[in-house]
C-alpha cells in the first residue's frame, strides 16, 4: 500500500434531481447525504462507492469556477481528489518538481481535513485535489 | 456496502513519459504495470490507488476515440469506471430507464471481465464504463 486513495470524483451537472435519477435511480448507486453550501454556492449529492466518494455538484451561481465549467462544458468529470498521508510532504515534492500548486499550502475544513488543488496545467489536464484527512480522535 | 466500486479512472494523456514524470515522479504514485495495445492503438500506465486504479492512456493513433478526444481537449479525465455486482440486471435496469447505451450487451475481456459502457449523453457528460469482474476460480 503506497498510502494514496481515491476520495472522491467530482461530476459538475447542471440539475441535481435530473444527475441522481441517472446516478441513483437508474443505476442504483446510494446517496449518503445532499448538502446546500451557500459560501461555495453549489449543491452537492454524495454517492458513496466502496471506500470511495461520487460527488454530484450543481452551481447555484455562474459566478464560480464550477458555474463556469458547467457553462463551458455542459457538465462531466471535473475534479480528481486523491488522499495523500501527508499534505505538507507531497506539496513540497510538487513544488520541487515545479508543479503549478493553486493552493502552495493546504486549506483546512471544518472537519479537520486539509486540502490543496494542483493547476491541470501540470497534470495533463486533470484538476487534482489532495486531501489529507484528520487523526481519528482515538488515536490523537 | 452497495456492491459498487470504482475500478479505475482513464486519464487521456498526450506523452506517458511526461505523465509518469508528474504521476509517478513528483507526487509518487507506484506504477503497477505498462501495455502497448495495438489492437486498441494505446500504450497504458496502470497505476494502483487503494482497491482502485489511475490508469494514463496515451492514443498511438489520431483515429481512436482517444486519440480523437486527446486532438479535441488536449488531454484529460476521459471515463470513470465502476463495478457492478451484476452488469446484466444494471444493463436492464439502465435500458428500462431510457439510458443511452454505447454496448447493450456486455463485452468479455480475456481475463473474464465483463465490461460496457454508457453513453455521455445519458449521463450528464461522463463516459461510464462498467465492469462485472469474474469470479475468482477458488470460488467458482
Amino acid at each position: 500500500m503506497s498510502g494514496f486513495q481515491i476520495n472522491h470524483i467530482a461530476i459538475v451537472v447542471s440539475d441535481l434531481s435530473n444527475a441522481l435519477g441517472f446516478w441513483r435511480d437508474a443505476l442504483g448507486l446510494p446517496v449518503g447525504r445532499l448538502e446546500q453550501n451557500d459560501t461555495e454556492q453549489v449543491e452537492i449529492a454524495f454517492l458513496p462507492v466502496g471506500g470511495a466518494e461520487i460527488e454530484l455538484i450543481s452551481p447555484t451561481s455562474g459566478e464560480t469556477g464550477v458555474g463556469r465549467y458547467l457553462a463551458k462544458t455542459g457538465g462531466g468529470l471535473h475534479h480528481l481528489c486523491l488522499e495523500v498521508p501527508d499534505i505538507d510532504a507531497a506539496l513540497k515534492s510538487l513544488a520541487d518538481a515545479h508543479v503549478e500548486l493553486i493552493n502552495a499550502a493546504p486549506n483546512t475544513r471544518d472537519d479537520g481535513t486539509r486540502y490543496a488543488f494542483v493547476h491541470p496545467r501540470s497534470t495533463g489536464g486533470v484538476l487534482l485535489e489532495l486531501y489529507e484527512l484528520p487523526v481519528p480522535k482515538a488515536e490523537a
